[in-house]
């Protein structure tokens, strides 16, 4: 595995697409490869994409790698696909749109189709991202499908977030947006040509004053609204994504200007530190139980109702931990 | 908290609704008090709602509780809120749609927006659902909004598992039902009279019957797609979800009668282990660090490029780890 991190810092692609699919296998000993380039990374600009389904996030994506690489600039992008919990499978597989980009050594395209319980995804994101870093690629998108918590967690991966919003999705999405308010850099209004962009637009406005109003203007950001015109007409779709890529890297710039780069790095690298104590402490205690037969044995107890889920918890806790924080 | 316990074993309705609470807040030892009432557990049905956003889980949640109540069942619902990482607020409180049942003691209507990173939120679920059954809720309906992984993790606690689809979302919803067919027990096509409905239908349909080539029919249950009226019309609405009323039932019949209910219980009981061994060794060890303020001086070293998160978090399973397992 150190060996691979070294091939990944000697900028072997195959090395690093190699180290991706074992971040997505969830390979216990990937992190030695992860710890050997961790030095070297920090040097990307990691821009997130979220929001619903639906809501043309892959489309925008990829107009926005051609924008990017119009300017010269070296795109990676991890697309997070939903999986399945049976049969661990990537659903979108490499994001069909993205493929005319497959021939351009300055795009690095991967999906992440993780699989596994509780944090998984989210920490091979992260290390998704080191491994583009040390390719040297400057703008790392991380498109992730969904407005969950667990999307969230996701998107403290990056500096920029960007909401991708669209009309007509109906209540439950204005009430998300007020959640996605706090963690929105740039909202994009995608569709826009389609019926209640208008009014969709207005609200997000108002709601973007109404945060402004509530938490001040001491952080000296005003959260955007783009409207990216449709997919129907190419040339203009092209323009209004450069409008968004330029509103991006002027974020990106405001963070570095007003010294919040450091609050940005900070989050991303607790989000960090959690995932890796996740990885070190619980991932192998339950593929233990898992290839030994207990889980299974402790499934059966708990159904016969001989014991249950928590105090078969505080069995494992006790056998497993030297030390219980909280209950010295 | 064992005395908390043992007054929701006795019907007390506020301890009940103060134990989600402690559920939600992931108040540490609340498992001494599901641990208290866990024998007595085992005896509703649990039936979980998920879909986009904007696919009008709430609205289908309210009438399905009212089509239940016509036939004097009572009825539990846990609607899970998107929340924000940092107010870790509600976003939609407690499901205004619902507001119409608030005087009816035979339902139990309590929002989880629950916080915390990793796991939490589908363990507060699992808990909160043995608190709905020792009261003696008949159904138990599980709403979760969203169709991420996390949303998968949560309706493992389910025995029905209902997806709601919405004609017009886009290309993407496609993709996810491909994930969500092999968890899905009954698809609801909601908002029907919108332009789209009959071809989604189909396409689901034309789904269903791909995965019944695929897996065969040795289940012997045919995952039903049911159409539900607009909410324009009131009356054809009340009466679809009737359909979908007896659809629900006749699925938890179909899986006591060919023995399959075990199944589910296992998958439910797996999901509640890993969830109550996270809660007793990660958990703990990840608010020592919190509280010690050890997570900020970790952040700090990191950014320094001091130390990596992967090293750190050795040092942190030598630390509280007596047995490492697959290190020895």
């Amino acid at each position: 595995m150190k060996e691979l991190g070294k091939r990944v810092l000697a900028g072997d692609i195959r090395a690093a697409s190699r180290l991706i699919r074992n971040l997505e296998d969830q390979i216990t000993d990937t992190y030695i490869a992860i710890q050997e380039i961790f030095k070297e990374t920090g040097k990307s600009h990691v821009i997130g994409i979220t929001g619903a389904p639906g809501a043309g996030k892959s489309t925008l994506t990829d107009e926005l790698i051609a924008a990017y690489r119009k300017q010269d600039k070296t795109v990676g992008v991890l697309a997070v696909d939903p999986t399945s919990p049976f049969t661990g499978g990537a659903l979108l597989g490499d994001r069909i749109r993205m493929l005319r980009h497959a021939e351009d050594p300055g795009v690095f395209v991967r999906s992440l189709a993780t699989r596994g319980a509780m944090g998984g995804i989210s920490k091979a994101v992260g290390e998704g991202i080191h491994v583009m870093d040390v390719l040297g690629k400057d703008k790392i998108i991380v498109e992730t499908v969904g407005v969950g918590q667990q999307e969230v967690e996701i998107i403290n991966h990056a500096h920029t977030v960007i909401v991708v919003l669209v009309p007509g999705m109906g209540d439950e999405i204005q009430a998300l947006k007020a959640g996605l308010m706090e963690i929105a850099d740039i909202f994009v209004i995608n569709k826009a040509d389609r019926e209640g962009a208008g009014k969709l637009y207005k609200e997000t406005m108002n709601m973007v004053q109404m945060s402004r109003d509530k938490y001040g203007v001491s952080k000296g950001w005003v959260t955007p609204v783009l409207l990216v015109e449709s997919v129907l007409e190419p040339h203009k779709f092209a323009e209004s994504v450069e409008v968004l890529r330029d509103k991006i890297d002027e974020h990106y710039q405001f963070l570095i200007d007003n010294n919040l780069i450091s609050e940005r790095m900070r989050r991303k690298t607790a989000a960090e530190i959690t995932e890796a104590i996740w990885g070190s402490v619980l991932a192998p205690v339950l593929e233990q139980l898992e290839t030994s037969g207990e889980m299974k044995r402790m499934i059966d107890r708990c159904l016969l109702k001989e014991t249950d889920p928590y105090s078969l918890a505080e069995e494992i806790a006790q056998r497993f931990m030297k030390q219980r924080p909280g209950t010295s």
